[in-house]
Formats: C-alpha cells, sequence, structure tokens
C-alpha cells in the first residue's frame, strides 16, 4: 500500500506529507525525552515538554540557528498546521480525560465556590492591571486590555499537574474546575464589552445555547451513545466514536463562542457515569498520551517568542510578579470568601494563575483593533508573553511544593470531598 | 487553557484548526458507521469505510452536491494537508503492527517463495498490459506504462483481511508480506527504466542502503530502544517512543527511495522479538484502531474520482478483468513454482492484487513525461482509477471467500506454518 509512492513525484525533495510526519515525531521525540528527564529531576514533565517546544522553536525558527544553512529546511515541519491540528487535538483530549474523573453533581457542590472565586479570580488581576497600566502612563481603554489579558485562566496545565499529583477530585480540584468554566464566559463578556468584538446580547444567547444543548444531549444521550459504541463488534469502533464525540462537543462550544476545551470537559464528565467510563478512560488515555498531549505542550513551547520577551525589558519585572500575585491573590480571597478554609482556597488561587493563548488573543485583537500602535504594540505583546510565560511556569511548581508541604497525613481526610 | 480563544480573530468564522478537527470528526464518524454496517452484513469493515469516503468524497467535492449552495464550506476540511497526514499516519501504523505480527526467521524461511512470487506476480500483469494496451494501437512505451500500472502490490488491504480472518501467520501470509517487499523494490527500478525517474545506480545504492541500515539499527537497536522506553516512568513515554520509531522507519524508508510503509512494517518486524512486544502492540493499536486506520481507509476512498473513471467508459471493462487475472494469475504461478501448493498459492494471488496509490503515481509521472497527452492522459488515469478501485473492493471479498470454503477443519493444520 504505497502512499509512499508519492514521493516520487518530487523525486528527490521529501514529500511534504512525509516531512510534516517526520516533524511531529521529532517534536515527539523531544517532548518525550524532555518530559523524562524533568520527571527524573522530580518536576513536572510538562515544563519539560514545553521546554523542549521552546527550545527547538526559537533555535530553529527565530533565534541562533536561523542563519545557519539548512535551518529554514525545518521551518515547515512545525509550522504546518497539522502540526497545530495535533497540539489542538492535545488539548481537548485532555480536557476530556480530566472531565471523566468528575461527576456533574460534584461540579453543581462546587458551583457556589466555583462562581465567587471566578469572580475574585478576573476583578483582581483586572483591577491591578488597569493600576498598572496607568502607571505606564497608558489611556483608560489600553489600561483595560492590559487588565483584561491577565484576566482569564487556562485550566490545563493546572489539571494535568493535579491529575499528577491525584489531587483532582479534591474541594478545591473541583472548585478550580467549576470556576475556570465561569471564567471563561466572562472574559468572552468582557472582550465584548472592551473590545466589542460582538453584540452582549448576541453572545449571550450563544453561550446560553451551548449549555442548554450539551446539558440535553450530554445527560441524556452522551451515555446511550458511549454504551451503543462500545458494544459494536467493530474492533476500535466505541473509542472511535468517543473520538468523534469529543471533537464535536470541542467544536461545537468553540462554534457558539465557548472554549472548545470547555466542550469537551463536559462531554467527558456527562460520560463520567456511563457504564462503560473505564474503557473511554483507558483508550482516550492511550491516544492522548502518547501522541497528542505531548504535542500540545511542545506546541506551546514553540509559540513562545523569545525576542518578543526580550523586548519588553524592564516592564516585565513589573508585570510578572503582579500579575501572578493578583491572580492568585484574587482566587484565594474568591474561594476563601465563598467559605473554603485557607489551606484548600491557597491551592485554588495557584490552579486558577496559569494562562496562555486567551492574553495573546486580546492582545492581537487590541492590536487589530488600534487600540495599540507602533512601539506601544510591540510592548504589549512582550508583556502578555511574559504574564503567560511565567504562569505556566510556576503554577505547576507552587502546586507541587504546595501540596508537599501539606504532607501525606492530612491530605486524604482534609482535602479529599 | 484556551487555543480557542483565537477563533476571536476571525470572529464570526470558526478556526481554520477546529473546522479541520470536525472534518476528521466527521470522517471518523462515517467511517466508524459505515465499517459497522458492513461488519454486520459479514462484509470486510474496511470495504465500508472506503465506500464512506467515497461517498462524501464524490458527493460533496466532485458531484451530486457541488452545485449545492454551501457544499464549497465543506471541502477543506477534507482536502486539507492535515487530513492526509491523519491518513497517511493511519497505514503506517497498520504496518507496523503487521509487522509486530510476523518474526524474522518467519519473513527469510519465507524468501523464496516470495521472491519467486514477486517476480510472477509483476511479470505477467506487466506483459498482460503490454498485449492489451498494444491491442489499443498505443506505442511501446504507452504500452509499458499501462502494463507498470498492473504491477505494483499495495499489501495493507491484504494485511488487514489476514488479520481479521486471522491468517497472517501462515505460510501464504509470510509468502505475501515478503513478496510485497520485492515488489516494491522492482517497481520502484522499473519505473527508473521506463520513466528515467533516475539513475538506476543510485536508486539501487539508496535502497541496498535503506535495507543495510534498518537491519542494523532495527536488529541490534530497536529492541532496547523499547525496553528502555518502557521502563520510563514518564506516563506513556514507552508508546510516545514506539509512535516516534515508527515514523521515522517510514520517513527514512520514504527518503531512501523505499515504500514508507516497507519501513514502518522492518521497524515492526524488528521489534516482535522485543520484552515489551505485547505493551508496544497494545498501545500502537489502540492509538491506530480508533483514529487514525479508520481514516486511512476513509481518505483512499475520498480520492477515488468517479468522474474519470466514467469518462474511461468501455476500455474498463476490458482492464478490470485483464488487471485482477493476470495479478492473481502471476502471483499464483510465482508462488506454486517456488514450491507452494495450489490452494496455498492461491491466497498468496488473491492477497498479491491489491494496487493503491502508486498506479496512480505512475500514470501521473507518465503524463508528467509527456507519454501521454490530452485525451490519452484522461483515458490512462480513468483506467488507473478502475485498477485501483477493482482490486480493492474484490481483494477482501476474495480472500474471505476463500477462506470460508477452505473450511474450519484442516486450516489449522495445513495452513500453519
Amino acid at each position: 500500500m504505497r502512499l509512499s509512492g508519492t514521493i516520487l513525484i518530487t523525486d528527490m525533495e521529501a514529500h511534504s506529507v512525509y516531512l510534516t510526519l517526520f516533524g511531529i515525531g521529532l517534536a515527539l521525540l523531544v517532548a518525550v525525552l524532555l518530559g523524562q528527564i524533568f520527571n527524573r529531576l522530580k518536576m513536572p514533565p510538562l515544563l519539560g515538554q514545553i521546554l523542549g517546544g521552546f527550545l527547538v522553536g526559537n533555535l530553529l525558527f527565530t533565534g541562533l540557528l536561523s542563519n545557519l544553512e539548512g535551518a529554514e529546511l525545518h521551518l515547515p515541519m512545525f509550522t504546518d498546521e497539522a502540526f497545530e491540528v495535533f497540539g489542538t487535538a492535545g488539548i481537548i483530549f485532555l480536557m476530556f480525560l480530566i472531565g471523566l474523573e468528575i461527576k456533574e453533581s460534584d461540579l453543581i457542590r462546587a458551583g457556589k465556590h466555583s462562581f465567587v472565586t471566578a469572580i475574585g479570580g478576573m476583578g483582581l488581576p483586572l483591577g491591578a492591571g488597569v493600576l498598572l497600566a496607568t502607571g505606564f502612563g497608558w489611556s483608560l481603554k489600553q489600561s483595560l486590555v492590559l487588565g483584561l489579558t491577565m484576566a482569564p485562566t487556562s485550566i490545563g496545565i493546572t489539571a494535568v499537574t493535579l491529575v499528577d499529583l491525584n489531587r483532582l477530585r479534591t474541594r478545591e480540584g473541583l472548585t478550580m474546575m467549576g470556576a475556570a468554566i465561569f471564567d471563561d464566559v466572562m472574559v468572552i463578556i468582557g472582550l465584548a464589552v472592551i473590545l466589542a468584538t460582538g453584540s452582549i446580547g448576541f453572545i449571550t444567547v450563544k453561550i446560553v445555547g451551548f449549555f442548554l444543548l450539551i446539558c440535553v444531549v450530554g445527560r441524556y444521550f452522551l451515555p446511550r451513545i458511549a454504551a451503543a459504541g462500545y458494544g459494536m463488534a467493530l474492533k476500535g469502533g466505541g473509542a472511535a466514536l468517543m473520538v468523534v464525540v469529543c471533537i464535536f462537543a470541542a467544536f461545537l462550544a468553540e462554534s457558539l463562542q465557548v472554549a472548545a476545551v470547555t466542550g469537551a470537559f463536559l462531554a467527558g464528565m456527562f460520560l463520567s457515569s456511563s457504564t462503560v467510563k473505564e474503557e473511554i478512560h483507558r483508550d482516550i488515555e492511550s491516544v492522548a498520551r502518547c501522541l497528542f498531549i505531548p504535542l500540545f505542550f511542545f506546541l506551546v513551547g514553540s509559540r513562545i517568542d523569545i525576542s518578543a520577551l526580550i523586548q519588553s525589558g524592564l516592564a516585565l519585572l513589573l508585570i510578572i510578579p503582579v500579575s501572578m500575585i493578583s491572580k492568585i491573590g484574587g482566587s484565594f480571597l474568591g474561594a476563601w470568601l465563598s467559605g473554603l478554609r485557607a489551606n484548600q482556597a491557597l491551592p485554588v488561587g495557584i490552579g486558577m494563575s496559569p494562562r496562555l493563548e486567551f492574553p495573546i488573543v486580546i492582545s492581537l485583537l487590541a492590536v487589530i483593533h488600534g487600540i495599540f500602535t507602533g512601539d506601544q504594540a510591540h510592548e504589549l505583546l512582550g508583556l502578555t508573553i511574559g504574564i503567560v510565560v511565567s504562569s505556566i511556569i510556576l503554577t505547576p511548581l507552587l502546586l507541587k511544593s504546595f501540596y508537599a508541604r501539606a504532607g501525606n497525613i492530612t491530605e486524604i481526610h482534609e482535602h479529599r470531598l
């Protein structure tokens, strides 16, 4: 069976499909090796995978090696859309797996805590960002943008770390998962207000529509679809159907202006009561762990542009502590005010601090809308990358260190629901 | 974690990564449903998956629905390179899994049978094609091209069918797997001679280099790499490393002018003696079965262009029986002359008959080289598609029917090695 025959058309050049596959293989190799090294060093493996992507991305693309002969040869492999598709599938599968671990009733019970946590975790960074930017001499609208870039939460990195630490299904873990959903919705509405990305009424209708749809379809149909899928005689048919469900839920969410990861997470959650939950978890995990998830973290690293980071200079030294402390502090306060104990609210605060693609998207939108131009636009982008990079590096380390201190004796009784 | 945030840039339009993922989900759904229907009908599931791709490909792209409003909307999802990358990964994983089932010593023992089978299975179709084309009034060079399009073997479809029938590790199964490798090399050399695609000396050096390299690396390093990989504490690390090995072996083969599937197959075979063989098989199978393999067969179907098939008209009625009978007959003769019994040589003949991408590549090359122009070029392409489609539909059906007739009593003793 010779898809390979296609190489002959371009004769000596390797066919682009194989070149892309080779790039994926190379990225996976780097991600696995650095993940394993970090694991041996008792550091979170995902940081190793991000570092791998960062090194390859910056060395081969924008940095040191770009002047060496042949360096451009490697470019298409990593900038290719296929590469992004693999990485995106990784985060979707990851959030689906996280969802599978969580029961609907757990999330509802954590609802009040989650809501107040999300309010605190958005409010304080937004305020701190506005104050800081005003100090820079920026306009009110520009200050609101900087505040907004500090407000979102990308829960995936926290979720992986909690799973590794076996702390996902604790009161604080569930509070974070719920808060991330509220947070997502609030940021979309904030964007509509500050950047006028769309009519707030229409956006609200779409968001409400999504949650209604996923709740009805999710609760009543997903467990039946799963049972039917795993009842098929076709080898791998059930698992394939679950991949489809996961992709469709993410796409539905994305189409209705909700984060794709929220769609995948909720689909997973509605399947956590399925009779074939164990099979689903085993199948999707084996697909995701050995290919898509490492590629996701590698992709995250490869998208960090070190030159933009360097350009923003000293302001970075301010933005990094402000963004971390305000986000952790705001979420901690929210969680604590909602009734969690301080030693539960602190990991919630830490866990809510990772920010990934959303801040970068907000900055780009602000530039597109002409709120920032010229040097200020470059500065904003550099600061945003600083917020992202510091949060994704510090969160897993802080979470791990918190739970290491909390010790192993009290954890089972105190942290478990 | 919001890769999803990127949707905001294009606002109302869905982001292309999610659209591509949605296309992949849709293709997978169609492939699974039709695979399951075919399974229930006691037909090979892969035919259902190919049919699914064919229907979606022809209805949405070139056929009935292309005039309907919105039909173009669906195009990017399936013509995207990412889609092809997933499908290509499918056939690579598939051949790697087939390799895992086969021991080096088995293949060497079948070597003589394989070689003679490959000679017969190439010689007779080449001759028959030349005769037929001469009858059409074509030039000698044109006739040689038609003969060459009938000569290659794409063993993947046979391999899947043999696994489903539990007949891979029989004398005839092993003969076919070996013959497919010889066949691959001979077709590349045939192409160099007839179409002058490259210096025969250089091609031979590369091919020999590939086999030397894969044998040394494969035998001495692969089992160690696998053991080390599965020894890592990193979750999924071993499986990820095996994905890397599989991709690299395919890429190496492709770069040295050998079929990518041959590289993946040999890498799998050198791992069949590994201490972690069972783990590798379980992991790669679960990745491949629920996603990549169904997408591969869907991709095959979606690439069949019904309009080209219709254009070639009556000549199809000649080419289909000639290509099937000469390929089956030639391989049967070769296998029988090499010493197999007739009831072993017949399934070898059938199993050697699938032809997939290679005939199409040969036709395209002949057109590019100006050997066919205008209407003749269209006719050649139509005939080639006829050869491909008939062979991939008939092979699994014929193999299944042969083994059903052979019965269940004698098979264990007579067909097993």
